[in-house]
């Protein structure tokens, strides 16, 4: 058995409670992503992650969501692969780190974070609707962001 | 689409560089424990944490492999899915953290805390000549490892 | 013996590479921070660290170092309590956990996810040529920086 | 200012609920580490923690705790310097790797845990009524204990 080529992911990050348009926004990335063949890595938990997940699942992928707290079973029932932490909001460092490269939908503080992760991790950052800052390169759809994320693909 | 159940997991633990026997345990465990149809959780590296993925790719099972540094790249080539921590040793707890129950396979210091761990979650911790202390208890083969584990599936 | 009640923590945050205007802005910021009574917190390592750590020392203040690896040796010369973590830039989220208020001395993206964990801990966040973003307040002097931060002195 | 040679550190490890003997022995165990101008770690919550704390701040010494939680306040009353994490369990292994060498007093699993990260880093392990495994030596007294740590001191 040969080393296999691990499948590209693509991190969606995003808030626990954004406002209806973004939960739609995240869906269709989900959905989009799952299309492109490519693993989804979010934080498993509510909102814009548990959107992106439930997308990734109507498009047919596979997703992995990294817990803040100690039980897989915290995870949205659109999880394939609950990793539970235990580091509460410091488990951010670990989406950010397990992703090639990540799609930010609107967000807080907690998504900031993530940003600032992704490029410490020399990852790029599409945003689409979130911080309009230095290192995050502007998306206007959910299909420009998941084409723009795939050009990252090896 | 309702919460799935998750699949019931099975971590193996042990050294990096064990004596072949333990090799061939550890293959053995992780074939059968693929075949009783749960999911492999180990540490992703060398040793017994290969083997025993090898063995369960060999039984037809999925492995997640819960990674010291920081790129899943460096994830052994039987590690389905690879989950960087960044973490150094202290991702020994998130290891126990992410198993229902635990199978020891020989093992220095670093099983010695994933067998604490395990322990401290208040899982069930199964040793293959391994650390004979309170709280795990012995199995004489493979097979008697992974009957002793499945006992814990819901 | 009563419960003591613990020093305020100022947390100075910035990166290790900054430009000299900004060594010198980080060496007074620690300086007020350690004349006011405050202790310092920083990341532990070089840069606007280690110039305000060097300031706090000058000061005859105490200096927390909360280091990324795992030798408390690493820290600079002027940590009086340094904190190996092993965690690596994840340690970033442990810098703003363990000050009451941060002041932002420049800063790469490392410095924004300390920003942002800051945020996410409610504690205040001040900027001193640092990110310029929602949730920082800006200041244009060491003098008016510490001002600010002690305001949240209880 | 030249490097300062960072003072000797002894961890003291042990459980929150041990039996009333074990208070006792943790109590002087840190007056002794005090004594010897070491600076005691330790996990900074209560039973083993506390005793060897209120121990060490008796004999005049330095107390730094690492906490669980994401709140300073949770230290027992005689930490001098606590240090959150917001890891939970997992920051066992900080204990750890912010000691020279440890001294375990009874303890159950998260000892055990501590011990193990302990030896992984390389940190010799004493014990006093604690596991009595591999890679502990055992101390019959404080005074023994305390002896056997100091002879790690460079």
């Amino acid at each position: 058995m040969t080393k296999k080529h691990a499948p590209f992911r693509i991190g969606v990050i995003g808030g626990n409670r954004p406002g209806p348009e973004f939960l739609k926004l995240a869906f269709e990335v989900g959905r989009l992503v799952a299309r492109s063949g490519a693993v989804l890595v979010c934080g498993g938990l509510g909102g814009v992650m548990e959107e992106a997940a439930r997308g990734a699942k109507e498009g047919g992928g596979t997703t992995i969501g990294i817990l803040p707290g100690n039980r897989t079973a915290d995870a949205n029932p659109y999880i394939d692969i609950p990793v539970a932490t235990g580091l509460g909001y410091t488990r951010n460092s670990l989406v950010a780190m397990n992703a090639d490269v990540l799609i930010a939908v609107d967000g807080e503080y907690g998504t900031l974070s993530e940003i600032a992760y992704g490029r410490i991790y020399g990852k790029d950052v599409i945003g689409l609707g979130s911080w309009d800052i230095k290192g995050v390169t502007r998306a206007g759809t959910p299909e420009e962001a998941v084409e723009l994320a795939l050009k990252k693909r090896p």
